[in-house]
């Protein structure tokens, strides 16, 4: 057994209350080294009469390590554990202090659970696991009032500039609902609607006023309502790690300095507020001045956008929030920020924008999700840059899988694309083929899947701007087929719950080779997903006890011969297949 | 290059801001497997000209690790990072998701520390790392005011049991300040001061009041001023995991039943509120019917015993609290309640009760430290029970240290006995050698010491009831020897700032044996501390370029021979040593 590989700690994704009954045990170990694990574990104050030895599984893997798991429901909620390794005749129990050869007779010196309180149980809104989302960016979707359109607007379908207007606002979305609906789509993250300079309206000028361009309190309630009683959900963007530059306090901390009211409202590092040499004397985001960073610790600032936040919850029935930069603004006002957000709406989903390892916001105190770039890096690693093979593929998924509690998984917030990077379609040079290979991974993985607006029918683009194109709306000039095909891949989504909530087992990760399947199984129901990452047509065999299958796709039935399971996929080509009972 | 060894994750000990401009970067790899390390930082926003290899240096180590350590200062307060790895001729670099021979161009993978918030950084009391602690059991430490005595009182003196009474009071500390001043003691560790029916006071009746056998608010105010002026700070007890059975609420339970409006006050499982089996129908301290768990998560509660604890900082100037069964209580409570008592005494000391690994309150937003009884354990395992060799032992310290950020260890709460532990005299079996030789680690390592109560003067006793005997206050009778060697051990503590927080490099810890030399080194100053934990002398040599040494407690002088300086120490001897200039 190689010991250095064995890691545990009481805390994080290795131990955590999935529920008010359950705890999760974690633990890992080097690849293929053991061949039983069990988790040890009672009652502190009872230890005799509640001690139990539980089998640990291995659930996932990466390049290095296998993690295994638990869950254990302990009587009266408090749980002290330690672990017994066996790898062959080999066998060693772990201590939360050492390694030893000798079962532990008491429990002290064992890892502990010391309460499963329930306010620290992490609790994630039931309703993201089945959802499916789409990003508008609104000033890019539609125009459905010209009469607001902002001065010098150029006509639809022209090309993005940084710094260019096209008409478009919430009567466009509101006119185009039916679009989403056909699409099957189940909630709308909206980029910022508050009002702003920019396009993006990522620098804000007034957190209490959709910006005029896009339209009005009215004509949010209305999209809101109308999105409602289509059953889909609607998520604003809260970009409160940093205002406009025409923030009204950040004018008045301009214009008066020193004797400003609002000058703590920010991060002043010197007066007057200037730029040298591309460096603002104030902190900002990155180094952009339109854009100076809030001082959330303020208590005045930490009221004002929670308040704000709570605002269009309660106003027009928002189900929950983006956090632009969330990873810059500090813990505490996070903590805040969810209590008050989940009081007035106790299934509001709160998303992060963090791009890198998540695990401190991650832990029930602060959000539910983050947007998961790292597993749109891996899918383009694989998919589009070649840069994975089948089994580093597999090994970056169970290594992000394995970071995080499991609900957290469960709500993950996967993506493609988005208005901060380039579009699938181009990134995969126009090849619709592998597009489609690398939405199938998406739609057949844990989390909630994002649509980036657009995508649906055929829109390309390079990195910003370029991503930000005028929807398509000529149904000549729409890919029909790429609509088609999401379209039945998000029914298939609803229709197999296996896909939204069921475990993830690699069945065949080819090294060096482009061929992966793998299994998601919920209580007894498996679905089997088969995909070609390659430019030719290649055969996947799997070892099954199931005799017949049938694609969930296109219907068509497959047979086992002799408990094997033989599928020829065409270049880039996916299976998704259930069990014919 | 042990790959599997090597961890590091950007949070907990891995990756900490130790103060508003200071990042420390740790990470763990094979026992002696690296020869140099480097963290690669810089600022993702600017990195071309901000990126840089910053070496790391190996700080401490346990039995199958190493862990590498450095500070960063990021000139605009966000750090993006990896590590190079270098063994020899092989090198290796690590980001957030892989290991690879290619330097990372860009900084998109690696880990990231998004921005040192204020609010976010942990800051803990300075007052506390130079402070010398000093345990009191209110019942056992002297009885100044016989007026109040409990009924049935026993002579002082007699022997401890569960239920029996002895008549200490505050009135009694208060005669005794001076010699708590002779010893040298900075701050005292009451153990409950509020009305309860026990003689330890862990079932508070009320929290607003002192119990009356121990006088009344005007004694603990006058307490507090006079310990105040000698230099003393003063430690509360806050039982808020449980209350008492007398406590109103839980009688107002008790009476009324599901129509008491205090049911939510407690965690109830079922009515009437009895003890089936041994089991009691509400939850508790274990299962102690006495002691029925708060409900700190109803905001009524929460608000109730958060005002406890700012009151007795208003109203009586306490300098912190000690939090009974801390683990046990929901996290968000003790947030709430750092930020209260941190604005009530922005100096405030709060301590945790945790015996096992702390790392999740020990974060910035709950406690400042824990009682630390892994500490304990661990000196015990080499002094006592001979369960640890030298090397063991280091090994053991080197894995407490490597858990915490370093704040945390610098006021960690160190004791060798407690009212919960037998006493250190009687587990050394009486022999004084070995008990100084322990109170010698404690004190010459970083963390606050603590002594319990009497050991000073040769009090001994087993488990809890008998190591709560009443205090020896007969001079005839008292061990002065002991007093002694504690007050030299203070003196020492005090002039010697290493001693408090420089850092600890074993320089000598003997696999099989039983020989420890450690270095504490703080800028230049530099001192060496030498220990036989044997029972016959034995001859410690170390590698020196200081010629001449002083022993901080004898003031004799040591001279290196050739670079070599060579100490006999008689059986569990020690020695205290600084260069002499």
């Amino acid at each position: 057994m190689l010991l250095e590989a064995v890691y545990h700690r009481p805390q994080l994704n290795w131990c955590y209350a999935y529920d008010h009954e359950t705890v999760h045990l974690r633990l890992r170990a080097k690849k293929n080294d053991l061949s039983e694990v069990y988790a040890f574990a009672g009652d502190k104050y009872a230890w005799d009469s509640t001690k139990e030895l539980v089998p640990m599984t291995k659930f996932i893997s990466d390049a290095l390590f296998d993690y295994w798991t638990c869950e254990v429901k302990p009587p009266f909620r408090r749980l002290k554990y330690g672990f017994l390794l066996k790898s062959g005749e080999d066998q060693i129990w772990m201590t939360e202090s050492e390694f030893t050869k000798e079962r532990p007779v008491i429990p002290d010196r064992l890892f502990e659970l010391p309460y499963i309180n329930p306010g620290d149980v992490f609790t994630v809104p039931d309703w993201v696991k089945d959802a499916v989302f789409y990003q508008i960016f609104p000033e890019r979707f539609a125009n459905g009032d010209p009469s607001n359109d902002p001065e010098g607007v150029l006509p639809w379908g022209g090309k993005p500039e940084r710094d260019n207007f096209f008409g478009g606002d919430l009567q466009g979305v509101i006119d185009h609902l039916d679009h989403l609906s056909e699409l099957g789509i189940t909630a709308i993250y909206f980029t910022p609607l508050f009002e702003a300079t920019t396009n993006h309206k990522y620098d804000t000028a007034d957190y209490m006023r959709i910006d005029p361009h896009f339209g009005d309190i009215e004509t949010i309630k209305k999209l809101v309502k109308a999105c409602h009683e289509k059953g889909i959900r609607v998520l604003f963007d809260a970009v409160f790690n940093h205002s406009g530059k025409t923030f009204a306090p950040f004018v008045d901390a301009l214009e008066k300095g020193e004797q400003s009211r609002y000058k703590d409202w920010f991060h002043i590092r010197e007066f007057p507020l200037e730029v040298k040499d591309g460096i603002p004397s104030y902190d900002t985001f990155g180094f952009e001045p339109l854009m100076p960073k809030l001082n959330t610790r303020n208590p005045e600032v930490k009221e004002y956008l929670i308040k704000v936040a709570e605002f269009w919850i309660k106003e027009v029935g928002i189900d929950g929030w983006r956090l632009d930069v969330a990873n810059e603004v500090d813990h505490d006002f996070w903590r805040d920020f969810r209590k008050v957000v989940k009081n007035a709406n106790p299934e509001a989903y709160i998303l992060g924008e963090i791009w890198h390892e998540s695990s401190p916001w991650l832990q029930g105190d602060k959000f539910d999700a983050v947007m998961n770039y790292p597993f749109t890096e891996a899918v383009l690693d694989f998919v589009v840059r070649g840069k994975l093979d089948a089994l580093g593929f597999a090994n970056a998924i169970g290594q992000q899988i394995s970071r995080y509690p499991l609900q957290a998984s469960e709500v993950a917030f996967n993506l493609l694309d988005s208005h901060d990077t380039p579009r699938l379609l181009t990134l995969c040079e126009g090849n619709k083929n592998k597009m489609k290979l690398a939405a199938t991974f998406l739609f057949t993985y844990n989390g909630t899947p994002c649509i980036y607006y657009g995508d649906e029918v055929g829109l390309d683009g390079g990195p910003d701007p370029d991503c930000r194109k005028c929807m398509e709306w000529d149904p000549q000039k729409q890919d029909r087929d790429l609509f088609a095909f999401y379209q039945n891949l998000i029914a298939m989504r609803k229709e197999l719950a296996p896909l939204r909530t069921g475990s993830i087992h690699f069945l065949l990760a080819e090294k060096n080779g482009s061929r992966l399947a793998y299994e998601r199984r919920l209580d007894d129901e498996r679905v089997l997903v088969l995909l070609n990452n390659y430019d030719a047509g290649q055969t996947l065999e799997l070892t099954t006890d199931t005799p017949i299958w049938r694609d969930a796709l296109s219907g068509k039935t497959r047979e086992a011969v002799n408990g094997k399971l033989s599928v020829r996929l065409p270049a880039y080509g996916y299976a998704v297949l259930t069990e014919a009972k």
